[in-house]
């Protein structure tokens, strides 16, 4: 059987790096990176570029794409949008390239970007997601994007909603992911509830973004699989057909 | 209120350095470094001394002292002593000194000297150990050892026991913190039962070794506190009057 192990942090991907090239991952970024990219591609945006820079993305925009930029959880100044999800409206995103740059999910998809295959991550897209990676049958890393390098509360919850989902057709023996799937036991009755300690809940508290908290929360409302592939990042069938 | 913050793995011991001169630091390996040297202080151990290699532990056994060596679980060829509490009997430990090198406690001990004070924590000793950080009243690091820098479930639960015994007195707002409550919480009716899953006891299984779990496991039954203190570790009363 395919083996699922978890990344706690950006910290440690290299103890997982040598193995990358056959296996899938999961770049997890669920406040918000990784939410707001499935809801861009549920609104029709049809790539997303995610760059390393404000600058980067400033340069972009002047060439007419929508340019996103987010630094400790704000938008940054003269940007399209900052990283809530609900910025990504249809009105501002169908039809158009998106180049953004976040905290710590722009740097998670660079890193892995050896994979096998590298999937974008969210509750918008659990379903969607755990049915392809079934389908594939590859080992799989799940690769939590974190806060700064640390441990995260609703990114390791959003790893064992996946292992969960694929117990049955993964072997799971890795410590990590046995506690992802523990911490998601306990918190999926009521999952906004349970994030109210997190500290990344509190920090949104404090930057008056909340409302956001549910939207990330949303399981399957984003019926779509976007996939990192030679820098950009698109939605899987576009893909093929590309 | 003083803060507890859990680093999950010595990978992100950085994040955490710069702030540890005015924090106590709990190194916590509990298969088996932590919980071994809390047993050979009860057992009558005078004082230990981590070396990293089990080359300086050999020049020390040449001038009089125990030499205890483990390596990926198992003794080195050649020495008294392995990493398994059993071995640390008062017929072998009693008024001696020992010099010991494991795979990932003695390197945890040494990454964390700078901090106010250095505590060897294990379940055999955890209401001491709490009753002197509650004593104390500083800001509080736990530091999971891990498994060659990964996550473990074992270091983790007693983390969550650390912190929920000190949870009345102390700040918890750090996700990992917070996740290791909650998974001690999960396993604390039957903790040997719900680590057989965990990939280390795995790994004993394979080592033979699978008694030692038992003894890791007792909580209380050394009541003693060593600190690690100008590169040794002793017991914190006899640093007091020394």
């Amino acid at each position: 059987m395919p083996t699922i192990e978890t990344i706690i942090s950006p910290a440690i991907f290299h103890l997982y790096e040598e193995e990358i090239h056959h296996k899938n991952v999961v770049v997890i970024d669920i406040l918000r990176a990784t939410t707001t990219m499935c809801t861009a591609f549920k609104n029709g945006a049809t790539e997303i570029l995610p760059v390393a820079k404000p600058e980067d993305a400033a340069a972009l925009q002047k060439m007419g794409w929508i340019a996103a930029a987010e630094r400790h959880g704000e938008t940054v100044p003269g940007f399209d949008l900052g990283n809530s999800p609900q910025d990504f409206t249809k009105e501002s995103v169908n039809g158009k390239k998106i180049a953004i740059t976040t905290t710590n999910g722009t740097r998670a998809l660079q890193m892995c970007e050896a994979a096998k295959a590298v999937f974008v991550g969210s509750f918008l897209n659990l379903s969607q997601l755990t049915n392809e990676l079934q389908h594939r049958g590859d080992d799989l890393l799940l690769f939590c994007a974190g806060w700064k390098d640390k441990f995260n509360l609703e990114d390791t919850l959003f790893a064992g909603a996946v292992a969960t989902e694929l117990s049955a057709e993964f072997d799971i023996f890795d410590d990590a992911t046995l506690a992802a799937i523990d911490l998601y036991n306990s918190a999926k009755n009521d999952l906004n509830k349970y994030l109210q300690k997190a500290s990344h809940v509190k920090r949104f508290k404090s930057l008056h973004i909340e409302s956001d908290l549910d939207v990330c929360l949303k399981i399957d409302s984003a019926p779509v699989l976007p996939v990192f592939k030679n820098g950009v990042i698109v939605q899987m069938n576009n893909e093929q057909t590309a």
